[in-house]
Parts: C-alpha cells; structure tokens; sequence
C-alpha cells in the first residue's frame, strides 16, 4: 500500500464533527508525513527581528530533526539557513543564539559568508566548484518583526498572510521590541494535541482562572448572559473612545474565540482585536500595566491584539508588552513550546519593568494548559479511546483546525 | 503475510519440551498481538474489594497503555471503566487511589456518575445524545473479595474460575481484610519472563534462601530424601490435627508445586493448601506470626493458601497476612508487578503488626525473583540464544505455562 | 522487496567521492544488516592477553545485544564464549571482569567448565545430553598479544593479519604489558561516524593541538611547507640511529596518514611505524616519557607503532605506554568506545608512572573526537542534509573506508 494510499485510508477513519481517531496521535507513518505535508511545507514562525539587530546575530532552532539558523547577514537583511555544513554534515551552530562574522564549521573549518556562500574550505582538492556547496537556503519573510521561514522549495503565497498581518500587527512595533524572557518547555504531547486545546476555551473557566477574569473568550454561546453582554458592550464602548493608532479597530467584537482557522478557504492567519474586561489595562495578574507602551500606543486603553498562523504561532499582545508562543515537533509525543515576552526595546529590567509581575499571567496560562495537554495525550493511548462530539458552541474551532489539517494531508 | 500466519509462523519455531525463541520475548508484532489475544481478552486481577470499601473510592492502573478505573459506585457495587473522557479521551483520574462523588473531567468538566453515565456536559449542543456517551464498560467479576475485570466485550466464562477458588479461598475473608502496605515494581522484562519465573521452583534452593526455610516446594522428583518426606509427612500430620475452618483440606499434599496451568483444558485460575515446615507458623522471616488471626481460622496451623490466575495474578495466604502479586505489560520489556500485603481490617499497625516484621519475607523474595528476570531478559537479547531443554523434573509448570500460552495465540 | 535488494538500492544512492548518504546513519533495517553481514563475521578485537593472565580471569563485553565473554580455561588457553546460559539464556558473568574457577549460571546453577562444557545441570531429568549444552564458543585468535574473536562461524582467514602485525608489533610486548588504566565512553553517534573521524587528520589542526605538537599527520597533500618537511626528515634521520630492535622499520616515511583500509583488496588490517616531532619520546603532554620502556625497546627513540583493524580497534603505541581504542555498536546511534592504557607489567603506579601524565594526552584527544563525532551525527539527522565532497588530498582514507564498508554489505 502507498503511504498516500494510507494516509487516505486513515483520513476516511475520521468521523466530521467529532475529535480524531486515536491513530492520529500514534502513527509514526503519519507523523513523518505530516512533516513533509505541513512542516516542511508551510510558513513557519521562527522569531522576531529584534533577536537578531547585529549583522551576525543568530538564533537557532529545530523542527524534528531540522536544524535551523536565522541569521542577520552583513547586508542587513534576515536570512535562514539548514544549520548544517555541506561537506559532511556536522552540526554548525551548537548554541541557542549568540553572534559571529562567518559560518566556520567546527570541524574542518569549512567557513561560509553570513550569506551562505562557501569562501573557504582549504585541504580540499583544487577542482572543488565551491558555488555549489553554499548553505541550503531557507525562503524567509518579514513581516511587522516576525520572522517566518520555510523549508519548502516553493513555499506557499506569503502575501495574503502580510496583507492582513499587517494593518493589524502595525501599532505594537515588534520591530522596535526587545525579549525581556523566554521559557522553554517540553509538552509530553503530539503537537495537534496543542493547538486543540488552544482552538477552545471550553477549557478555560475552570482551568485558567487568570486568563478568564481578563477576557470574554469564554463567553460563547449558550454561555452568555444579559449582565456579561452589558460588561462586554460597555469595556468596547469605553475602550474605542480611546483608541488612536494604526489599525485601531476592534475586529472580534462577540464574546468567544474569533474564527480560525478558515479551513475551507485553506487560511492559516489570522488577527484580531479584542477588548479587556473592566479594570484590566493589560494581560498582567491584576490587570495593571507591566511595562512602559510599546509601539504607537498613547494610552493603555487599546485591548488586546491576537495573531496566529499555522501551523506554530500564536501571540497576545497588550499595551506594553507582547506574548508569543511558537511550537515545534521534536516527535510523535513531544512538542517544543516556547514562550517569548517582548517589552519596548528601551524598556530596562527592574526600573520599567519587573519580570515577576511580567511573566506570570502567560507564564501560568501556559503551563496549565500543557498539563491539560499531557493529561488528553495520556488517555488518548488508551485503546478504548473513541472521538467523542466536538461542541458546536465552543469546538467550533478546534474542529475547524482538525478540517484545515486534513486538508493539509490529502 | 497477514499477522495471523505471521504468529502461526513464530509458534511453528517453538520447540516442545524447550524455552521460547528469542523472538517471543523481542517481537513488537507479536507483543501487540498478545495484547490483543491475551491482555484484552481475559480476565485480570485487579485489587481486592476492600481497597473500594465505601461508594467513590476507587484504584487505577494500566494494561499496557489501556488505563483503567475501577471504583464503588453508588449501589454498592464495584464497577470498572476505561478510564478517559468519552468526549476527546482525557485521563479521567490520575491519583493511584482516592475517593470520589463523580468522575469529572478536568478538561471541560463532562460530569459522569459513579456508574459510569453522562449527567452533564455544560457547553456542548443540544442535541447531544448523553446515553451514547457513557463511560466506557469493563465486566466485572467478584469471587471472595477479589476484583476481576476484562475489557473484552464477551470475556470468557468466569464461573469455573469461582467455581473452584471459592471454597478452597473462603476462610481467608480477603473482604474483611485491609491493606496493610502495598510495593510497586517496574521488572525490565518481558511478562513472560516473569511467569515463567513464577511457574518453576528449580531456581529457589540458591535465590530464596528465605522462602525454601518455610515450604516444601523445592522438594520434587529426585531431589527428594527420606528425611525430608519424613519432614513433610509429620507437618501434614500435625497441621490437619488443627484443622477447622471451611474447605480446610490440604489440597497439594506433596514436595514441589502444585501443577498449574492446565494448558490441555485451558485451565488459568487455580488453588492449592500446602503445609509449612516445622517452627513456621505464617510466611514470615523467622516464622512467626506478625498479624492478627484473618478471616474464619482460629489457630495458626492452617498452612499456606495459594491462588493463581493468568495472566496476572498469584497470592500467598498465611494464617495472619495474604501477599498478592498483580502483573501488569508496559512494554515489550517491561512488567509492571504490585505487591499488596493485607492483613485483618481490625489490625492496627504498630500495635498488631509491625511492617518490618511483615513484609520482609515476600519483598526480599520478590526482589530475588526480579532480579533474576531481569538477567535472564538481558541474556535472551543476544542473537546467540537458542531454547535449552526444560527440565520434565523441575519445570513441568513452565513447560505447561508456555503451552498455555501458545494456545491462546493460534 | 527483499533486504538484499534493499540494501543494493540504499547503495546505490551513494555517490563515489562523497560522504555517505543520511539513510546510513538513520535506518535500523541497515544497521541490523551490518550487525550480520559486518560485526557478527568479522574479526573483533576483544583485548589483550594481559587482562586475562591466569586461569579463570574473564573480562565481558556487548556487541549491540550480543553478550560475550572472553577467559583464560584451565589449559592456559584463552577462550571466548556467548555470555549466555545453555539453558533458559540466562546471562551468565555480569560484572565487567573478574576470576572465577566455573561458569555456574545464578539461575539454576547449571555449572561449565572454564572451557564451555557443560559438568552439572542438576534437576534435569537423566537423558538429557550434556555434550549438546556446552556453551556458544567463539572463534578466538591471539597475535602479539591482542586477542580477537569471531562471531561467524565460519570467519574471513586470520593468518594474512598476523602475517602483517605480527612482525611490526613483536618489539611492543603487549603480552607482558599490564592494565593502567580503562575508560569507557558512550558516543551518540552511529559506529561509522566514529570510524571516518579516525581515518582523516583533515580535522587535527584546530581539534587536536595536543596531538599536532607530536606527530607528522596533518602534514600531506598541499599542506607540507619545506620547513615541515625539513623537520620530517630531522626526525627520521635522527630516529632511525637508534633503533635496534625486532622490526625497527619505519614503514610510514611521510606525513599524513598511512592508507588504511585497502578496500580493493579487502585488506582489514595494517600497521605502520612512525617518528615522533622532535623533543616528544612518547605520546604524552610534555613529550616526555611517562613510563619505563616496554617491550624490547633499549631507548625511547622508536616513534610510535600503529596498530588498526576494522570494525573495531586501533592503537597507537610510545618507546613506554600503549593506548588502545575498541568500538562496540551499541544501537543505530549509539557507539561504545573503551580506552585503555597498558604498561611495562613490571611498572608500579605512583613510583614508575603517574595517572595524570600518562593518560591524559589519549584522553583529551579522544573526548576531542567524541564531541565531534556526535555533533557530525546531530547535523546528519538533518532531512536537508546531503553528502558533500570528500578530500582527495586530506579525506582519501574515509573514502576508502567507505568503499570498504560498502563492499561488506553487497
């Protein structure tokens, strides 16, 4: 049986409206084919501008088995490489991130441009074509401070994704940010497992009872009664009274989750902005500010901004600092989460901002969500394990990713 | 090849009379396999009624990746279930033990009763059928206080079994006993390597120099002088002079173990009553007693109780304590074994028994036995293994449990 | 498709003059196929004579899951066995090395003599047929004392090594050399990743700086000036002078590396005599000497003796120590190295060496090598990785060790 043949008949397992089979979270056939299906073959969000100012400047990263590296050349523009030598492999930048002039390959100091070209390589024989044995490039895309790469030879149109990142991610100035933090974590999970628990907020009454008191994510629905309409209503009226900055437009104006993905029209981006409730300025433990504004904002009053893009990126931003969350598969049950925080580049620890009233908020959401995650993963082992109905009312989106990844495989 | 004659292929390269092929204990097919034949298929000890006394206590554990839950509900009846959420497969309950009103998920709070039923799934649609969505249901049988459970749909017929284990296991009132200390084990080998262990007596003159000191089990065939038939012969005399109690027949009145499985009738559960050696009064290091008297004997003579059912259960009563070894795969090379002491539910630790006076006996002898499969394990990795006779003296139950085991493959 | 044919088409994808493709260093259908066709019929260097000195001293080790024990029987002769028990493959010797008068398995005390047969199998029923239980011997040969064995039943001829070592390694003495010191590694990394690290200096220079001060390796090809040549000669002149014993030839008059393998001809095995820089008389920090001359050697002036053989030993020995590395597979990404330094048997550590000079010259080197080799491995997991070029001038014994390998396989 071709493994085309295969995958399809384990699509046809999947029954429309309910979670995924249990194959789907086991299968190591299917595993790999995601990886050429949707890592290998999407936009993926690998960092922002910021961590990489210098000429030199580097960060590193790996998807399953792919090392890579985003480097800022010494044409100033971002660039990203398979973090490999072309002589016989070895790994060339070992560290997180860090700085350097060139490439020089620890083991036989094979030394490449921070372009990728090859320049040196002495002890090999004369008639070596060094143009052919450059870096393998990565297609690259910048867009408000994000940086996406992919490992695709012909990666799907970025433009589409720029044109509504844009107008919308304008205001908070990623590019004139700066990493005040970064947790990584190891989620004993498959990474689908994730981004389902992150496509709802079903789970989030009883499980995030930070985040909730912040938002009207949870109000969806048969959940919404007349007094949280008339909170909501009036956290929207007094906020775009104040609002005055590029894009200042509350685009999700409902309680619940926006819309996303859009999987019938195959849209992995998405933004939006929502409103805080009363009393919050910021995604912060008591709702005050945790930092000094970021971006065009004049006032704290701007709610929050929300991007995603599949399959690895989600960020919430508030008026004076950013967070974001990139995933990465490092095998069938093991997801790499990291979490950035971003303050304004001028922002200085422990006069503008204090790290212990910074992370908290989204450092706590996080893990327990993972937890949540670990746990779904656990039972989904289970043999007995059958998808049950996914709830019209508040899955809609977690079963409008399972559609957007199908689709992705057939 | 289709994984039946696949299996047929591997059973035709077992030599009878001789150990299992080094495939049988490195073969992931066949692992899976006999989950399916054997794990799934069965019936399994799981605990012991009074670890469930009162309504919502209940006890987890895990066949290979299956999680189960078995709890008292609220009819006083003693229930098993998958232990995952029927709406996207969460672990329900993740605590070894505890005590309960309902299973709630704590991912979206889907509310089930001790029963096993859907009462409330607060945020899905209204159309929702909740009598499809019940906790999904193992068979259960009780027979003298012990809990047996299948997850197959139409497990064999467990009458036979309590047929026979009742009246020979009635005097021990495993109902009114508690649990006096319980030892988790993880043994790095193969389940079968374990019970093979169990099933033969021939490698306890040097491993158990406690256990041999109190039971006549090393003496069978040609390794049996006058003297010690003498010694057995006075013990049988003196112990049934004593005898009181319901079904209190020596059942096994020779040297050596009783025969067990009865692979020709597919016979897996099994009884016995054996004396003890002079001066030893309970299964204890010095042979005293070290507990109160359990269930209907009213003096300490009443011999060595013993039941065993495959695939994963074999106790050892005395007149004061009952020691019982559950198995569970958790792996290919890898058993899971609890040991569970219980004593009389009246006992009081520190004033009617003392752990260390309890339990040394059957943990020094169950650590000599993992040890020993765990070397036996890492010799059947070499390539170089080749099945070796069974003695016809010293090993006619292992020879038995493969052939056992072998039936219920093909 | 069969695994034969499997393996051609995997061979086929190399490219000649290239690194190996990423499916050798990845795929377990091939690494199973070299455990056949390379380490289980080839001769495997096991250690020296010196370590198993009187009858009954034994020393253990694993080729991947096959365990092997190699001792000295009571006929003075040493022989080599599968550490396993006839019986139920029991391991049989646990501890790395040790004396014993018998093998008796701890499971049944089924008992062998030092030569394999099997003298006592108490508890088996009488017609079994002890000639037939003996244990799994091996093929061993003894050369100089460097003992190997085979686990082919049939192995490739011996004596055309012996023909070639035997004579060039007479002077070193290793059967009357004694143990200073072992250390064990585990390298992450697949076995041949190990092996091309060894068979190129192209990597010394900024790897090695201890190693480059002593030896002539990294000189060949277009990196020879006429002052390194000049020293080369110096030293070769003022070598030669001295030498007076068995085999003084410095067979390697050049710098870099002396061709090894011979994979046209299937040539397994070399050595080769070199000349140290001037000041080293021995392979150490300070190029002092760092213990007393071994062997048949009447001054420190004899270079270094390089011993080799594939898949698993290499060796390079001073005028007063001699350092041995042996590689075991010990899974598709994970290789075993030992190291281990011997001496005069006469020398007294503390009085005629110290430790901390004599080994850390090896040692460094080797830890050095290590890291390599795991950060190669780590870039190789790499989908995007692709073989480059290898070095006519500086890389032409990793292509012969490819082409070596690769003639094993087909």
């Amino acid at each position: 049986m071709s493994s085309t043949t295969y995958i399809k008949e384990l699509v046809a397992t999947h029954r429309q409206g309910y979670a995924l089979p249990r194959a789907f979270y086991h299968d190591r056939v299917l595993y790999e084919y995601e990886l050429g299906k949707i890592w290998r073959n999407s936009w993926i969000f690998a960092g922002f501008t910021c961590q990489v100012q210098k000429s030199g400047d580097f960060f590193t990263f790996t998807i399953d088995t792919d090392a890579i590296v985003v480097i800022r050349d010494g044409e100033e523009q971002v660039r990203a490489f398979h973090n490999i030598c072309t002589h016989r492999g070895t790994l060339l930048c070992q560290e997180d991130e860090g700085s350097m002039r060139a490439f020089v390959c620890p083991y036989h100091q094979w030394t490449f441009s921070l372009g990728g070209d090859l320049v040196s390589c002495i002890g090999m024989h004369e008639d070596i074509d060094k143009s052919e044995l450059g870096l393998h490039t990565l297609h690259v895309e910048i867009c408000e401070g994000l940086i996406f790469v992919s490992l695709s030879p012909s990666p799907p149109a970025f433009e589409p994704a720029r044109e509504l990142l844009t107008p919308m991610a304008k205001a908070q100035k990623f590019e004139e940010a700066k990493v005040a933090c970064i947790i990584d974590y190891e989620i004993l999970a498959n990474w689908k497992v994730v981004w389902e628990n992150n496509r709802e907020c079903y789970h989030c009454n009883v499980n995030h009872p930070q985040y909730i008191k912040s938002n009207f994510d949870i109000y969806e629905g048969n959940n919404v009664s007349t007094r949280i309409q008339e909170r909501l209503q009036k956290s929207l009226a007094r906020s775009e009274v104040a609002w005055d900055f590029e894009g200042s437009t509350i685009s999700h104006r409902e309680g619940g989750l926006a819309a996303f993905p859009d999987a019938d029209n195959d849209i992995w981006y998405s933004a939006s902005r929502t409103v805080l409730s009363e009393g919050y300025e910021s995604e912060s433990m008591d709702g005050k500010r945790v930092a000094p504004l970021m971006g065009e904002y004049k006032n704290a009053s701007v709610g929050v901004l929300r991007l995603r893009t599949l399959p690895n990126f989600w960020n919430h931003s508030s008026c004076d600092h950013a967070v974001t969350t990139r995933l990465l598969p490092a095998g069938l049950h093991l997801t790499k989460a990291r979490v950035i925080w971003l303050v304004h580049e001028d922002a200085q620890v422990g006069t503008d901002y204090q790290l212990d009233k910074l992370t908290p908020f989204w450092q706590l959401t996080s893990e327990q969500d993972w937890e949540l995650c670990e746990r779904a993963q656990r039972g989904i082992h289970s043999t007995a394990y059958r998808p049950g109905p996914l709830s019209k009312i508040r899955e809609y989106n977690l079963d409008a990713f399972i559609r957007w990844y199908i689709r992705q495989l057939v």
